[in-house]
């Protein structure tokens, strides 16, 4: 009944990987956080201070570790103070440097005022400035430095942090609020299931809880990609499936890649087309995260909808256009839209250490595939075992690829959520790709599902804008509902125990 | 706003310790666990086949660390199987050996043919047989050989072998049923609410989950050892309460510590005074936990209501008998009961490496005082900072008071429970001074306390004998009801889910 870490075959290939280093599985896509700029040039929109608290380096074990210093911005003014139990607005910082994550997550400070609450954006750990062993580069030198990279760890951070802020302050009775998109929104849920006592609700925006194992089907991500571009054109979406054949064909002709290089413009030589399919599949899945209906700047300048410009440049170029020229004219809208590219670098560097790709190569397995007849990609499997070597490969570190599901649940997530969790929302747009690994359907009274069908990533958390889409406007009123809800609710019960 | 760890002052004292080694903070109270023999003479009760699955030793960080196997008992005789969802009754071991465990807690393996339940008693890390790098020895050679000996480390072991286990015998939608007693009960409790995905629901037998900080006045325990005592006689209360100064007194006299050893029959010479005393207490306060209606064996051969048997000896004596013959002769049905006896050792190595003081020293720092007015011992008060000390001095670690509460809750328990969790027996005796760090009252429809005025320490765990008072056939009544309708209430839910 033993069960060995990873199963002889694995392992076997495993060996074969590290001899051989040949195989190498597709790049799985990322939430938008890592594709921050390191430097970000950020607009003073709000106000806050940044301080730092000391943190625990491993939370639920006693090693002898150095501390680390963790930021976090912080907002009062807006606060109604510990004698009226003012509210704690804190989002789970993810993936990124937290000042970015501030700046794209408007909703929270807009509504601050509205209840009196104080805001706070503490970082994630081993991102932004909140790096142990005194610098990003000693942090991400290997394995062993980078072994408390985890979520659980994340969690206990903001608990901690939560509860001595909230001590110092003699606020223990003020009720936190716990904010997150992508990857954060992941945490505000959990930090709500694992942390009752700490927080009384979560507001979890494209929160892809369930893209973990088999909970969901594993082509859901690519599929509902297509779709977003299918629904725009069906045209368009033909010819971007007709494309992968074509550049895998055109790549093994004599100076095939070159000819790939000059057609997509291409600022160095092509290595393989593989490289090539994967930029274009990436600039395709955050198409899909970011068609926002308004002009944005989240990853890259971009149009309101942007697909469907994507979509007009590829079908609107004159009969006889080759596919690849199609192609090349709609990715120029992501890739190129201020047109101020001459050329185009690839991000030919996959194995870079970085965070995400550790967090994804140890607990975060989000498997992955894509169908032939549902999507426009090619087809391509989920392969647990190339994904382990890639992660051996890269960190010397196995994934455990069922312990996110163990520590949080997953697969009977209605039932478990609904006898025990509460206040929870989980909001999702169906544009976005990820929506399709979160909850879309209420779990109970008190956990919701709010649903748009033309929302795209986490859009409910940005600012508000004249250009907002009613059914924007809609969706961020019902959401203050609810959470005014659970602080009445909590008042009320706070106020009983008071008079008891 | 950054909190260093400990604040200066805890540290100067810490520095001062460190050169001088002269405080010793009173030896706290321990649960029964870690007090069983090393070698167990078990009777054969209960059969099971012994397994072992190796373990992660670091769950929620990805250092490269060695895998341990943790032992496990598991019995399948009376299981309904996959097919029927027969339940799995997990008990949660605790500090000590499990099959002592297994063979102290009869009523898990006499419940288990009643519902077709499959019984499982995984060891806790680090106990028993189940020690990380290789054999005790090495398990406990320093801080950092025993860093990974935490609770949270232990729920993960729980979650990850269940989780293991039901998916190899496709046993998915088997309900799984927490058992535990004592810090077993706190971890069977914990269990539930952090992994309510994992568990149906939890019995949790004598669990002082609110122990911790100052959530419960810390002269709790005391007052309950004393009440004990006092209730019985107020004589025999008079004069355990008389003799702390007299032993003092006599210790500080010429050859008065020589007097004290020949009173109290010591086989060795008395170092001071303290120990004396601290041995007595430890008496004491074992007394109340298992002041049983019946004779046990659980820690010492005694007598069926040994605290009445106890005065009894100190209050029959002639008049004219000295407080500290008095005091001999009682302490004797504790220490001597079959008079076996020629003589006494004190266990003179209060900081020999234990994994409950390893774990005491850590995160599971329950603060305890006594007051002079209110029990029979002498006037002491909790002190942090030679806690903090002892700490150091004995494992080179600092304890983290605040720590559990973070984790798991416990201020607010009440309405965090209310609203937040379900499923879950507190049971306990108010003879048992666990009692007063445990929830003894409702606090849901579903949260239930269980509380006996008779009932000692997890008594309603044990195997039903034929001298079981009827309130304890009760108690054990009420809680196979409650367990029944979890079941119930589970299978309709999953029928219902399956039949949609």
């Amino acid at each position: 009944m033993a069960k060995p870490l990873f199963d002889s075959l694995v392992f076997f290939f495993l060996l074969v990987s590290i001899l051989s280093s040949t195989l190498e599985s597709r790049r799985l896509p990322q939430f938008l956080g890592r594709n921050q700029k390191t430097k970000i040039n950020l607009v003073e929109q709000y106000s806050y201070e940044t301080r730092y608290f000391e943190q625990i380096l491993d939370h639920f074990s006693f090693n002898d570790l150095p501390t680390f210093q963790q930021r976090y911005l912080i907002n009062s003014d807006h606060w109604v103070g510990p004698s009226g139990m003012g509210p704690i607005f804190l989002y789970c910082g993810n993936e990124g440097d937290i000042e970015w994550f501030a700046a794209n997550t408007g909703f929270v400070w807009e509504l601050a005022p509205r209840f009196g609450a104080m805001v706070i954006f503490p970082e994630h750990r081993y991102y932004g400035e909140s790096v142990p062993y005194g610098s990003q580069k000693e942090a991400y030198k290997n394995a062993s430095t980078l072994a408390h990279l985890t979520a659980e760890q994340a969690l206990a951070d903001y608990a901690v942090l939560i509860t001595d802020l909230k001590r110092n302050l003699s606020a223990e009775a003020s009720p936190v609020i716990l904010f997150g998109g992508s990857y954060g929104g992941m945490l505000a849920a959990w930090m709500r299931i694992k942390y009752p006592h700490i927080a009384i609700g979560a507001l979890a925006s494209s929160a892809p809880i369930l893209q973990f194992e088999d909970i969901v089907p594993l082509q859901t991500f690519y599929d509902i990609v297509s779709n977003d571009f299918r629904q725009e054109s069906t045209s368009c979406f033909d010819t971007i499936k007709k494309s992968w054949d074509i550049i895998t064909s055109v790549g093994q002709k004599a100076n095939g890649l070159d000819h790939l290089a000059e057609t997509f413009h291409l600022c160095g030589k092509l290595k393989s087309s593989e490289d090539l399919s994967d930029w274009l599949d990436s600039a395709y899945s955050y198409l899909a995260m970011v068609d926002y209906p308004y002009p944005s700047e989240f990853l890259m300048p971009l149009p309101a909808y942007p697909i469907k410009e994507v979509c007009k440049e590829i079908d609107n170029l004159p009969d006889g256009t080759s596919v690849l020229d199609r192609i090349f004219k709609g990715i120029s809208v992501y890739y190129n839209y201020t047109g101020e590219a001459d050329c185009f670098q690839l991000d030919d560097d996959p194995h870079g250490m970085s965070g995400w790709n550790w967090q994804a190569c140890t607990e975060m397995v989000m498997p992955m595939s894509s169908n032939k007849n549902s999507s426009m990609f090619p087809e391509w499997d989920y392969n647990a075992t190339s994904y382990a070597e890639d992660c051996w490969n890269e960190f010397r570190v196995l994934p455990r690829p069922t312990w996110i599901t163990t520590e949080f649940g997953g697969h009977n997530y209605k039932s478990v959520l609904e006898t025990f969790g509460s206040n929870i929302i989980f909001s999702n747009g169906l544009l976005d790709p990820w929506s399709g690994g979160s909850v879309l359907k209420n779990i109970s009274e008190s956990i919701v599902a709010l649903v748009t069908e033309e929302g795209a990533h986490h859009l409910d958390l940005r600012a508000a804008t004249t250009n907002d889409p009613d059914w924007l406007v809609e969706q961020r009123a019902s959401e203050i509902k609810i959470i005014e809800g659970w602080i009445v609710d909590y008042y009320k019960k706070t106020k009983l125990v008071f008079n008891m």
